[in-house]
């Protein structure tokens, strides 16, 4: 290997590693939305590898097609059969109540929409996996496959208890798991300086805010505990071991492909089994169409502001729309923005509505100059691979924490979507057009995520490579969770010694006394 | 990058990248001894790469040599001025004393050496380092030059100290620091499943294991507050801020090339700017000298075993050696042996005793069976690249730790040198080399130590030339440590919380007791 990159073996024929034996049977259960927007693209490079890829979706999926050339489906009952996408709408509507709030009836608030949200997402999901862990024509059909490994976003754990009840190795394409973000399942994670997801605080806090860390750790270990782990009991005590539960499946993955990279994710610790692969859907810019091109092009030296707020929510309620759109009609530049509701009556000359933007070839082209988003890590990671600017209009989950990340690394700003005004619209907009500071952090982050030895698509296509043809990695798994949880803290080690301490003086004092008192009598029988 | 290994690109000539500027200047402060040998090959590598390199020396250094075509030096006075190899045959005979002792007496022997040899060893170390700072001509010299790059050996704090006075970025080539494995200054280490270097203890641990386990922690915490750091706190008062100190330099190294691979050492947490690369030094075995090849041919079917105690140790003493002389003499196959003291009476015909050997293309050769070696992580890694089986005798430092963990893994056995048979040794060597579950064992672990996207070597390159081009890598610094110990380990803030929790039950306990009270001299008052 030495002076020679992994790099060129990927460019070998698929043809040459079939004949080779090296292509698997690999059974994929994705979550659909924004996350099956990068998991299509590390299958598309699976496919391209040769492997055989078997997908796992609902017959109503919101995103992920029936078989296509890269992979053969299976319907199943899942989520998508009981909520459609107007459930975030709804869900945004709420969430936008919530933070016209004050921080406290905020934090509760936000709180019990979580619990309920994940009772809900939890409770179906749940339904499902029993459902089909029950149909044993399935199962019997999926074990004739014989499948070398489960690649699964273990957002939602269907993909772990089939790896399980199938006994393959597992891989995560992994960002949030649970609670929140996947290492804190993994990896230790002191809250003195790792924010938890939805906290909205860095890695540097002060006492306060370490006080609100806490807070966040201990409701979202009660939910994880009281709530989610629960709702998984009956169906693992049935189709498994009794002593078993759905945490510790999900930490024995055997690798961790995390969605996170530390140009842009806060330092912190990390385990063996977990490879960093964000932004491994993002490439350099293609040529746009004719009339986008044109669009651009019209812009002058002004250049253009580009905005989307991802594949969930299609639109934000009429008056903020109606906001956003006034300040827009007051820039010099051009605007595209991706909208799929009423149009605005503010609307500018300038501003050009679309059902759907190349957003990574947007990003990539040389007049973008500022990207409006909501947050979500996939365009996050496309505005740091061309280095644009970013106006966070942060709406759900983690989109406020995401922001935050780029804002205390200089190159974004962010609203408050509840309660901005034009004006404050304008004035983010015009700081982050005028201010190069903006513009020279973002190049920055793109420099230093640009700078691997192995592309993140390649590293991510190696190392699940590598649990296939290492049939799993045992060797890179810690025994930290063999343990319970007082002697993964070493509460029990430490309560003995104390008490051998404890013991140890008491004895000194007890002969110290003894020695005393035999002393005293000494000398009073003495005078005596 | 995509679909293209960085390998390629370090394949490109030296010149093209001098002519675009990317060649650097960068400043080594190696630790000499074992540690020299892979520094030196890292150090060959970077000159390949065109980058030019200054080594601090001593002039009475044992390995490494002034000037070479592949760096210049800089002599300046060290420990090697003070101390010399003969150190090490005296530390052997004290610790083969101590490991005839029962397990509490050697447990404090052991703690009491150490502190001893880290008083002497960081004394001196103290000591040429304040020489060093002190003259004004050498720094002004090392200024001028404009370094763009610490490169250091942590094992003395020597390169930390100037990359912190020239404020140069600093890249680690590192396993031991302060009071052992590297990890423990920088990452979060569990001591339930982490074991301390010196503890002999495996990440498996019964409960009186985590108790010793503690122990040692506790011992080296000790060691290094009240006797590594103190030593070096009035030179660092003179040239640094006082409110510094050494431990905080020393965790503060822009990236950490870990000598450390997860084939060999237990899973354990890792921060984002530690790199795995070890087994650098391994590579392809190269045609033996004819005289060795001829020795290796006429041991036929049976191959040869190989035996080599690293670079400190040149012999054991004589009872032993005869020993050890006497068991090869009844094994079928032939030994080379690497000796370079008197003759042994009970030498075998079919021993050959030689005065250097080379180790790597001697391990790559295919009638090698079995590796007899004292446990230097340079040799066991050279083992694994060639899945070679190890017979461990270890002597001295980390050797023990590091054979257990091969003993763990099912591919070596160990035997305890201060005590050992000639009925052991055959024994041991008889099992290792007819039982084939040894070989097997290591095979594996060398496909899955060879199995990388990159190079050990190249990997080390590509990351010391990351932070040149990026001048550091403060996006990849936690946070960790700008805490007091307390906050890290959110005591303050549980103590907040619980004084919280105390009141709110206290208050609830009061106004019940009053509401009680008051209802029952109401009920009291009512039968009155």
């Amino acid at each position: 290997m030495q002076g020679r990159g992994r790099g060129e073996d990927m460019q070998q024929g698929a043809q040459a590693r079939f004949e080779a034996g090296l292509l698997r049977k690999i059974l994929v259960v994705p979550v659909d939305g924004s996350h099956w927007v990068n998991m299509e693209i590390l299958l598309k490079h699976l496919h391209y590898r040769g492997h055989q890829l078997t997908v796992i979706r609902s017959k109503s999926s919101w995103y992920i097609q029936e078989s296509t050339p890269h992979y053969t489906s299976i319907n199943v009952k899942l989520m998508e059969d009981e909520v459609d996408l107007s459930f975030y709408e709804k869900l945004l509507q709420r969430t936008l109540d919530i933070r016209r709030k004050g921080p406290v009836l905020q934090f509760l608030h936000q709180q019990m929409e979580m619990s309920s949200m994940q009772m809900l997402g939890h409770g179906i999901c749940a339904k499902m996996a029993a459902l089909m862990l029950n149909n044993s024509v399935l199962m019997t059909q999926l074990k004739d496959v014989q499948f070398d490994l489960v690649l699964t976003d273990p957002g939602l754990p269907i993909g772990v208890l089939l790896a399980h009840y199938l006994h393959l190795p597992m891989v995560y394409n992994v960002r949030w798991i649970n609670t929140g973000d996947g290492h804190f399942i993994i990896a230790p994670s002191p809250i003195s300086f790792v924010p938890v997801t939805g906290s909205m605080l860095g890695d540097r806090m002060e006492f306060l805010q370490r006080v609100q860390n806490l807070l966040h750790y201990v409701m979202g270990f009660l939910q994880e505990h009281f709530i989610i782990l629960p709702l998984y009991q009956e169906l693992i005590s049935r189709h498994f071991s009794p002593a078993t539960d759905l945490l510790s499946m999900q930490r024995s993955a055997d690798l961790w492909l995390m969605r996170a990279d530390f140009v842009f994710e806060f330092p912190r610790p990390t385990m063996p089994n977990v490879v960093y692969v964000a932004g491994f859907q993002c490439r350099p810019a293609q040529p746009l169409p004719a009339d986008l091109e044109k669009f651009m092009q019209s812009s002058g030296e002004h250049g253009v502001v580009l905005m989307s707020l991802g594949t969930l929510i299609s639109a934000l309620p009429m008056e903020i729309t109606e906001r956003i759109a006034a300040a827009f009609a007051r820039l010099p530049q051009n605007v595209i923005w991706r909208y799929m509701g009423e149009k605005p009556s503010t609307l500018g000359n300038n501003t050009l509505l679309v059902d759907w933007l190349p957003q990574n070839d947007l990003l990539g082209h040389p007049k973008t100059r500022v990207f409006v988003a909501h947050g979500g890590t996939n365009g996050l990671y496309e505005a740091i691979y061309h280095g644009v600017p970013v106006l966070g209009l942060p709406l759900l989950f983690d989109q406020f924490d995401n922001v935050l990340r780029l804002q205390a690394r200089g190159a974004a700003r962010a609203l408050e979507v509840a309660t901005l005004s034009t004006e404050e619209v304008l004035e983010a907009l015009q700081d982050l057009l005028e201010n190069p500071s903006y513009r020279s952090s973002m190049e920055r982050l793109s420099r230093l995520h640009r700078d691997w030895p192995l592309s993140p698509l390649d590293s991510a296509t190696f190392w699940i490579e590598y649990v296939i043809r290492n049939k799993g990695t045992a060797h890179l798994r810690s025994e930290a969770y063999s343990l319970p949880w007082y002697s993964y803290h070493s509460l029990d080690v430490v309560t003995l010694l104390l008490v051998v301490i404890g013991i140890f003086l008491w004895a000194i004092v007890y002969v110290c006394r003894k020695l005393c008192h035999r002393t005293c009598q000494k000398n009073k029988s003495k005078r005596d």
